[in-house]
């Protein structure tokens, strides 16, 4: 069995193979800019490691793989218009180094791209494949729509909180699972099976990094923590906080949250001390630890022999375990 | 054979029997908005008379059809943004009637529906159809980037004009009018040939266009001529004209160009007047003409009997013929 490195290995350098640049170099630069970086490439990996799981080729996978790391990417730049965000990965965001229309327009090109490489596949499976992607592209939209319609609305439900990290995160980790198992020829039962291990896995990641972007260190996590905060994200640390609070600490933290975008030393500690009072570090790491347990079960019910899913499952506990 | 108006009716009757809404309606309602709009619809109808001359099922050929509408009205949307356009069609765009986030993130949604609809079609030739609709994709793209590029150039010939607008608006009819020769199951020289004939019709097509922006008649065109001039847009005609003109005429017509962007009565009619001294017009009705003329030697070399070529020539010629 191959180990998630020689997997990780083998993304990147079918990533370097690759020629992103194109005419004219404008549209093309922000593309090769954005996929040399290196990231976890946490969806390629999730997807082979699926394929390989189900005794696929891990070669066939490649291109739908590489194809779903292209449309997370293309995502980043599009969503970083929207929130005029000047950093990601600790580099200049594209709209940041070039402008806002290129990064629109670089950004369309690459959700084309990630067509264009999910297409190159086996006749096979080529129309599962693209039909899974146009699905789960839709619904990442659907995601980010309803986070920024979040912004403006003081209504927000724990449940709906959860509803749109599904869509604008976890559903393309179970997508990435599934098309590796439809490389691999898996039947139905398990691909539902793998792709439900994905959405609450995908869950569990996001909380994570909610409460990474509260508790995080900076030293660990390479940014300084506080941003969801500065920019009055209503995540679950918030939304759950709001519900367990008292009138008066209730009022207070909307109040926080009323204030205009930024970083601000006095309005972060006030908000940590309401967290803190109220448990909600706590409260998160539990229901976190809970989608990843549940994330397991969904592993457990996939019909291949025990020792096929040791590598997934280690995966899956390293992203658990991550610090950063 | 079916008439223009029948096959036209086929689309509207499908499109209006389509369902764009979702949730968040934030994310939909746009897509609605625009594919509910009465346009020309000249891609699909394009794509279904070639369907049709080359003896497929025009019925097959409905989803690619529309698939292709909507991947235009996404280039429309996005472009808007990159304009900051208040108007289309007469009506307020996604940009201006919503905002551009909401305008960014419907038009991505749109581009997937494009992809979405293309694959629901038969799998002999999906992966051929999405193909073709990711390498047209891309390349519509490199021409809005060059498009943009050109608004800061001041060295742009006439070569390079004619490259922009083949990406921009010309490979798109090439590539519908193909798509529907694979539909049909037409062989590679007649592929290429109605490919040919699109190219070379959209060509004459965007500089009629442009012709129209100029002198187009405002009760009849229903928008006051003179749009590309008060944007300062660098058009077949305003690069023939420095081409043609006395260092005098060209040292002015730079400067009218280099004036901030907006109506202004004095600069079109001092523009106009030199267009006219170098007789721009004719030339570039000329230049038209022989695109036209050529696209339908296109259409002579594809070999299908005469009568299977009449449906799609009369609506060449109508095109050609349009005055709006």
């Amino acid at each position: 069995m191959t180990s998630v490195e020689k997997i990780q290995n083998l993304i990147t350098q079918f990533i370097e193979s690759q020629d992103f640049m194109g005419v004219p170099s404008e549209l093309y630069a922000p593309i090769d800019y954005t996929m040399r970086q290196k990231g976890k490439r946490m969806r390629p990996t999730l997807c082979l490691l699926s394929c390989e799981m189900f005794g696929g080729d891990i070669n066939e996978c490649l291109t739908p793989a590489v194809a779903a790391e292209i449309f997370h990417n293309f995502t980043l730049i599009h969503d970083d218009i929207m929130d005029e965000a000047p950093l990601r990965r600790g580099l200049e965001t594209v709209y940041h180094k070039w402008n806002s229309n290129i990064a629109l327009l670089s950004g369309d090109t690459m959700l084309i791209k990630a067509f264009q490489y999910a297409l190159k596949t086996d006749k096979a499976y080529s129309q599962a494949i693209l039909a899974e992607l146009c699905k789960v592209a839709l619904e990442v939209c659907e995601g980010q729509q309803h986070d920024l319609n979040f912004e403006t609305r003081d209504d927000v439900t724990l449940d709906e909180y959860i509803e749109m990290i599904r869509l604008k995160t976890a559903v393309l980790l179970g997508s990435v699972l599934k098309i590796g198992a439809i490389v691999a020829g898996a039947d139905d039962k398990n691909m539902k099976a793998v792709y439900d291990f994905g959405i609450d896995l995908g869950i569990a990641f996001q909380l994570q990094d909610d409460l990474f972007d509260c508790y995080g260190d900076v030293k660990v996590f390479g940014k300084m923590p506080g941003g969801d905060i500065a920019d009055n994200k209503k995540t679950y640390l918030y939304l759950k906080a709001l519900e367990l609070a008292s009138a008066d600490d209730k009022k207070r933290l909307e109040g926080y949250f009323s204030m205009p975008k930024g970083r601000d030393e006095k309005k972060q500690q006030a908000v940590l001390d309401i967290f803190a009072k109220y448990n909600v570090r706590e409260i998160v790491n539990g229901v976190m630890t809970d989608y990843y347990e549940n994330s397991l079960k969904h592993l457990e019910k996939i019909d291949v022999p025990e020792e096929k899913k040791v590598v997934l499952r280690n995966y899956a506990d390293y992203l658990y375990n991550r610090i950063k």
